[in-house]
């Protein structure tokens, strides 16, 4: 790891993903009714979808499609230049995929695969948000008025993959990405079997953890943020009211200190609210190593993680596991 | 501004300040006792302290002096060829003082001043804080235990100078440091009276403010972060219990949408518990301008600015100026 | 004071207001949409609402009329007997206005005044709310499920009248209504300006303070709780991206330390978001007698209080006096 | 229950328990170091403590055994009157024990049992806590200084029986103390295995859960109020860096919609910092029945509950179930 950490910073920030979901019209009403999200554009099969805070136009592709899953991930590079030194970096690592010529809100996108196959983009040329007239808010320094109902997400904090090797998507994330490793569960046997990367000052922005049934290129969860517990709390209120069920109810993370609440949305794919975390400042960050014993003793607070959280993923390779 | 914002990222982030207190018993107790900071060491007329939350050994020199004030302010620089850039462009600009051999935490450091004559330091080289056993935390992840006392500040989090011609500080921190400016205050005549500057994803490391008593040098107010809103109100009623005089109560500032509770420290410095605000991941972040009728609306939530804010700094110039 | 306080215990709680609104539309639209509040019947220039986790129909009769003000203020007896107990009482005590039939949510009511001209009436009979299929909650034990947009606020908190003489009214609230009184501020000429009153282990229901336009029957504000201080900073902002102005912006309170918000409806009365304060538990509790020197200090945190607090209500007598 | 339904008014509250633990000089710390609780006496095998919002002297008494549990629980009557007619009224029933001469802090005190065995106390004259200059409030509307460490509890908020047959402990609570039932577990074949009764308007001052060991007289839990969720979350970060084992990881109850926190003191009683819950105003209150296939749905937010939570209970009748 050691020389790569965190020393390219070609890449800004995660930008985007696209959700795929069997239920387009109940997916649609779980992000804008109870998440709080905001329709920006339609377009064949998908809407877009934005989250109050957000400088960019969107962080939501929900796409109709068969079943549930992750259909691709962007990140918005640093500048024009970054963005050709890591798609020719991208490329010589035969990852690559192409050009692609940018979609709604961004522009020319360099396609690639992380070693599990999860289809990643990067882009540069990004649309700034700006609110209609009914949504401009009274403080000038947001980029749009906070909704005034639901949850109230305020934008997409980070993505966490499932893979059937961790280690080598940490490496090429590493490597041809210039991610920063923050923290990292090391089983007995050396197995890396969650890695936590960053690309800004927050704790993360990516995660793989390792996928229990063997299948690649799954998506654990994609986690939208709120600013305090007190919102994470009023978040499961609001899930209960609304009959979403709850797989697991806010808690802390032992690892990066996030509060977290998880449910599913009506197509199947885990969301996340998330708080809390902390920041990290370091530019030579040593990255925390949880043994198995320390995976052990469960969540911050000794809560045993949910069985389900090391084999439930999107799209669903067991049928029958819904809870 | 244009080119200049953000594109060098040679600073990493502020790393500590040297208060100067003519109470040095009183002064040392406030930020033990009701901050619950740590020290660290003592050298000669001056306590290191540190916050449970920091990575480096510690944040604040406090050093006894015949009057209020701030000494030096370091910054980290991102990588030993970082700190070498800047040093050769400070000193190429005019404005260097030359190298230190370091001080008790941290190697060599450059040191040199703003346009206003607030000396400043970079250096690279810094230890990372080690917890003693009585001081080691539960959760790996934070770099001491949080303290069972006290308001509990977890990091430094940002620096307000005072100064006569912000502009000219702001040009300064543009082009030597990299600094990215990300809200300001222009006044119907044009003149920059209030400049926010990031080296992080935070909205805001360093801010100037000017002085409306014409000074130089001066220090309105550092600040030390806790993580939520419950955290400053509470802080509020330590204040009280402790006889802390509250020059503004907790709220809600327009700009940068920080939630504040500012105090003065027995020495005379200002002192904020701050929260909130907001990140920026946009690599080319537009600055927000906040005009003059703007700012005559007051704080977010339309409380008027205390009078003393505009006038009292340390060193104060204006003796009986004590609320 | 001495042997009436709080013996009686015939006064359950404060039931309901209602509130006089030269706007009817506007306010309506600001209970509902901005306080969340549901609106339950209709009669002739008057609508019914009510918050989410009250068990009786309403809380707030909101009544088209020239000038805002309150029309009555309408308390719940602890049983048939207690009901006649007191009406008797108040009939001998020459303030009675005779018994009314009834209205929407409630059996027959007697009615009179405080001296202050205030008109009460006290009630038994009771509808508990049933909620209708769309409004049913998830948990069993609260009447209605919690609404999904606006400030979310519970319950009807407390009444605060304007008085010319503030003593006259506790002594009738004490005999009369066996209320307790709980803090007072008694001014350095032996004046009762303030008094606090309850009926409830709430520290107050009732309050009533000095008017210092020497007007009579005046309402200062009505509050509704939220179970939160974050509600209530939450509530700041909601007003913030409504266009509702603040007139005191959120702060403690010395007295009974009251978490609080301030703002008028579009009609012109003064409502509060109010949490925190504290239980009275005990039978034998002695008032908290507050001074012209403690009050000098402003609200808990040193904020003084807002200038049109002490003049302000409604129906205005000052026209002008609108912030 | 019908009419014995809040009628008699007769105690006032909770007012303290005698708790026992084989491990009295660490019970002692935790009680004072992470609870907060102040020592105001000690006599023989006891130490009394405080927390800071009470306005008796104490309510906790803290008492060296050979095992933990309960030793007894005090209610504080309205008036010497109330005393009086509760005490004639016990010693009919038979379950009467005698009266005591008072004990710190308190006057001549009435002894009986419940029907499980549990031993119970009524006492009405009391002494008001006057705090010592070094713990003087800032407010003088509370009894003390907030402290400036640890949890902060701020008062005895309820007990939790465990008993063989709630109902006739129920039955006795209505009958002889007036209680008031307000929610109640009531399982498929008839029995009512849970039971929240109250004496003010708390939504409940005193549980009785079955005890699934089919033992007698055993305490489930002693709980101390905080003020915010956000209180009970740090309490779980202060449990968590002083070592102490969380039972049950904060979380929000169906039954009552408290907000909890569980641990075991040294001694091995079980202790929850408890928050939100809700009033009860109605005087004519009809008790929430939850049924078994309600109670099959977990807590509020579907977290199932601790296994240990059926039968761990002091003193343990397990002895190798220690968490």
């Amino acid at each position: 790891m050691g020389e790569s950490q965190g020393t390219l910073r070609d890449v800004a920030h995660l930008g985007h993903v696209e959700l795929l979901t069997p239920k387009p019209e109940e997916s649609l009403r779980f992000f804008c009714d109870v998440l709080s999200m905001q329709e920006v554009a339609r377009q064949r099969q998908s809407v877009y979808l934005r989250a109050w805070g957000e400088y960019e136009s969107y962080s939501l592709k929900l796409t109709e499609s068969r079943q549930a899953g992750i259909a691709h991930t962007a990140f918005r590079a640093w500048s024009p230049q970054a963005l050709d030194r890591r798609a020719q970096a991208i490329e010589a690592s035969g990852r690559g995929l192409g050009w692609l010529d940018g979609d709604i809100g961004h522009g020319k996108a360099y396609q690639f695969t992380d070693p599990d196959g999860h289809v990643l983009e990067l882009y540069y040329e990004s649309e700034k948000y700006q609110a209609p007239d009914a949504l401009r808010p009274a403080l000038k320094n947001q980029p749009q008025r906070t909704p005034n109902h639901g949850i109230g997400v305020r934008r997409l904090d980070h993505i966490n993959f499932l893979g059937r090797h961790p280690a080598s998507n940490r490496a090429f994330m590493q490597q041809q990405m210039g991610a920063m490793l923050t923290e990292e569960i090391v089983l007995d046997d050396g197995t890396e079997s969650g890695i936590w990367l960053t690309f800004t000052n927050k704790a993360y922005d990516v995660v793989y953890t390792m996928d229990a049934t063997g299948s690649t290129g799954r998506l654990h969860h994609i986690a939208y943020w709120v600013d305090t517990r007190e919102d994470v709390l009023r978040a499961a209120d609001i899930y209960l009211e609304h009959g979403i069920p709850i797989e697991f109810a806010p808690g802390k993370h032992a690892i990066a200190q996030g509060f977290f609440l998880y449910a599913r949305e009506p197509g199947g794919n885990r969301i996340e609210i998330a708080t809390g975390s902390y920041l990290i400042l370091d530019p030579d960050w040593k990255p925390i190593i949880w043994s198995q014993a320390d995976r052990a003793k469960g969540q911050a607070w000794g809560t045993p993680t949910v069985a389900t959280f090391h084999t439930y993923g999107t799209p669903p390779v067991v049928p029958e596991e819904r809870r």
